[in-house]
């Protein structure tokens, strides 16, 4: 067996979710809402599987999606994306991350990662032979330097891989953070790999500036996003890549043998739903923040230190004052004696780990926060 | 760029099915049935999406799916299987492929490779950092010898990647040659990966038998099935991997960072669907077995040298009597002059090619298989 994926841990967002099932637990571990979804979106999915084609799609995904994606970020960001060569849809933004890196990776390239991350970028970038240089961003901004970009890239930099919004700060890099970095990978000559799934859950009148934007970085930008996160429908597994023309070259190969298509119903769907108005986006944010809102006073209320949340799904409360030991510790106990479960946020740290946040998802009903609610009282 | 995915052309199943839809050709290239499939399975997956969970399923796959596949290889096969340690849904049987391989393989490691093969398979070992190791199969029989499988096993074979029922050859091994190969994997310590989509697509009353049936087969054996090619739903991309549970801790992590879950909507309708009785196996292989029929004599008739098929979507078209230049060549003029998309069998060889075989799929309404006949009259 490769021990690059052998020897890890079943992810912690599995294994709270498994822990929330067998215990009963009020789960804010892993990322999903517990709302049903749009209902017209699941309708066109429906028809489609009843009426439509269920076999093999074209590779790079419906034409009539690819053209709803470019459509969508020339009206939400302002990119010109050609439907025929610079979109891809894959069975969701991990397929889109794995492929990107065995694409774009050769054997010794050095790959430039921020903590906290996703738990899946480091053992990817390392199978596919990259070696990764870090830089550990630090509460509560978790801002970027010049110091710290500075003393990861390096001529051997192929790939610089940034979730933004990122999970699970729950913070937006401000653009003069983007800029600094955009000139890092233009002088490095390196390609950024974007994870920006999280781009529409931004709250309070915020907007994702996506770093393709920036001066030379359209053709050195590979930009992923998640229409389960879109539409709440995080099964769904489809995901969008966009790249210039002679990346994408590489990343349809990866995508041709890791997975080949996406189901054609959901695709159909997502289609669909992506012509939605304004409307929907600002309603989607607004709800949650309003339960951002709900929670983060509820927790304030029973004494927990909250840390505020710019987008993503989810909020971190900072145990320290607690003293009761490590966020591990801490979930532990939640989940199995307190019926809640959480993620410690550890666990997006391949080296220094902070130790002292959880975070929670509060993209759930109102009930489903109060019972998580009452069940912390005391706890604080 | 990684060479190993950038320099490759993208599959002739994808090139020859967008020339089919540029040029309005009959589609006999890549592998699928025009047929809708079962509406009843359909219906289930409509009913999903409305009515049921569109959040993330568990990792591993819906546990009642897991048993619905552990029961039907216990019933089709006599295969023991826990639905708990040794059965994993994957998106489509190409990321269970990937995610094999990627697990399986250190850089070095030899993988014992047989040509014909699917154009994924070396790809995909090469980029796990596998040495290929290739055994060539040689026409019409495409038996496995002694003499080759010692010419192509050492001390450092890893893996043995064996698709049965092969395509493009539409044969299937024998249980003397797989006992020949169990044998070698035995005494070689080797892991034995089986791609057996096509398990349930065999003809004239004949039954696929596992490799992990036999002796000393169970511990060293992945087995890849598609619920896609079970319900001729090609593009729903639902994939199955059975192994067993040492194995299993490994290939689930790189399902967790290829693809992580797979639409619970459609894994819902599998599980309906994997509780058919006989009669639906028995209708699915019935229907295409006359249409393999219906085009063989169709052919024949217009005097082309037909292959037998014992299996697959696929029969094959021998063009040396025709002398008209090389299976790419042939398949070319096919499709843009004659409105015919095939599969030129050389994409199917990393060396030493058979240039003279042309593939067809006769997975088929009646109407379409006529037009095609039409189409190709004169040629022969
Ligand atoms: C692999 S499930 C992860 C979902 C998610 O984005 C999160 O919880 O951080
Ligand atoms: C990647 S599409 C291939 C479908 C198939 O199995 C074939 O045509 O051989």
């Amino acid at each position: 067996m490769n021990p690059i994926f052998a020897d890890l841990p079943t992810t912690v967002f599995e294994v709270m979710s498994a822990l929330a099932r067998e215990t009963g637990a009020v789960n804010l571990g892993q990322g999903f809402p517990d709302d049903p979804g749009p209902a017209d979106v699941r309708a066109k999915a429906a028809e489609a599987v009843v009426e439509g084609w269920n076999q093999y799609p074209p590779m790079m995904g419906l034409p009539e999606l690819r053209r709803s994606i470019a459509a969508h970020y020339a009206r939400w960001q302002g990119l010109d994306l050609d439907p025929d060569t610079e979109v891809m849809v894959t069975s969701g933004a991990t397929e889109a991350l794995a492929g990107a890196l065995m694409a774009l990776i050769e054997p010794g390239d050095e790959v430039v990662l921020f903590e906290p991350m996703y738990d899946a970028y480091l053992p990817l970038v390392r199978r596919a032979g990259g070696v990764p240089r870090f830089v550990t961003l630090t509460p509560p901004h978790f801002r970027l330097t010049e110091e710290a970009l500075a003393a990861a890239f390096s001529p051997r930099t192929k790939v610089v891989l940034l979730n933004n919004p990122l999970n699970p700060s729950a913070t937006i890099f401000p653009d003069e953070d983007l800029a600094l970095l955009a000139g890092f990978c233009r002088r490095f000559d390196a390609v950024a790999l974007c994870d920006e799934v999280w781009e529409h859950v931004v709250f309070d009148g915020r907007r994702h500036t996506p770093l393709m934007a920036f001066p030379g970085m359209r053709e050195r930008t590979v930009k992923i996003g998640s229409a389960g996160k879109i539409f709440s429908l995080t099964g769904w597994k489809v995901g969008f890549v966009m790249a210039p023309p002679h990346l994408m070259r590489g990343l349809a190969k990866a995508h041709q043998f890791l997975t080949f298509t996406t189901p054609p119903n959901l695709q159909a769907a997502v289609a669909y739903g992506l012509a939605k108005d304004d409307a929907y986006y600002e309603g989607m944010r607004a709800a949650f923040a309003r339960a951002r809102d709900r929670f983060a006073s509820g927790l304030t209320d029973l004494g927990f230190s909250v840390l505020p949340s710019a987008g993503t799904y989810f909020l971190n409360v900072d145990i320290a004052p607690l003293g009761e030991g490590d966020d591990v510790a801490f979930c532990e106990r939640l989940v199995r004696r307190h019926g809640v479960a959480a993620i410690p946020v550890s666990a997006f740290y391949a080296h220094r780990p902070v130790r002292t946040i959880v975070r929670f998802c509060f993209a759930k009903r109102d009930d489903t926060l109060d019972r998580a609610l009452e069940r912390l009282g005391g706890l604080a």
